[in-house]
């Protein structure tokens, strides 16, 4: 069955799936000169710790860059997408669509109405 | 930013999100019977612990109901998606088509285009 060749799920990169973790590099991408920390925080709705975390999960990941931006107490973080982060992201969202395409196809609906609507039974 | 909306993102659950995971409810949409366990991991190439780790997830989420067919050392484990687990996972490809959207989006890529080839950098 072609939908579970192991490569297809095994290529959404772990580091980008997270769901916390795509909302900041989505985020991202539109922000060619980075953003701040506490933007990213108020923005993603996510705590100090909870950002942290996942942008030191990013950083290793080689997705982002951080680095300080002004001197003493205007000194902020600044995080911005790299150019191997926005390829990993960009891969990683042409394997999330062959994914979502498998499932379609495994329900027998209609890729093209999907969007359009829900095909839910009533609840 | 619409596509930061936190419930956006906040929609994609996490028992079915996991890519393992994914992958099985996927496989098992289109077995109306439900499927054993032993075809279940070959065919996701998991190991024995990791598919038990996964299905007890998946129970416990009320996605999948594991039942024993046969009897004595002819009796095996079937899995078998719920109608609630289908409902869930129509929901999460909803969900998922929206956080694919958004991205593609924040990218300025044309979404019409993107399935033909992914647009990335020569590296």
């Amino acid at each position: 069955m072609e939908i579970l060749n192991k490569p297809l799920w095994n290529d959404l990169e772990k580091s980008i799936h997270e769901p916390a973790r795509l909302a900041l590099i989505t985020r991202l991408c539109a922000e060619k000169d980075g953003l701040g920390f506490q933007d990213l925080k108020s923005e993603c709705g996510l705590t100090d710790g909870n950002l942290s975390r996942h942008l030191k999960v990013l950083e290793e990941a080689g997705i982002i860059h951080l680095h300080k931006v002004g001197k003493g107490r205007r000194s902020h973080t600044c995080v911005k997408l790299t150019p191997d982060g926005r390829e990993a992201f960009l891969r990683y969202l042409y394997s999330l669509e062959k994914v979502l395409h498998g499932a379609l196809d495994a329900l027998e609906l209609d890729t093209a109405e999907f969007p359009a609507g829900l095909p839910l039974a009533a609840s």
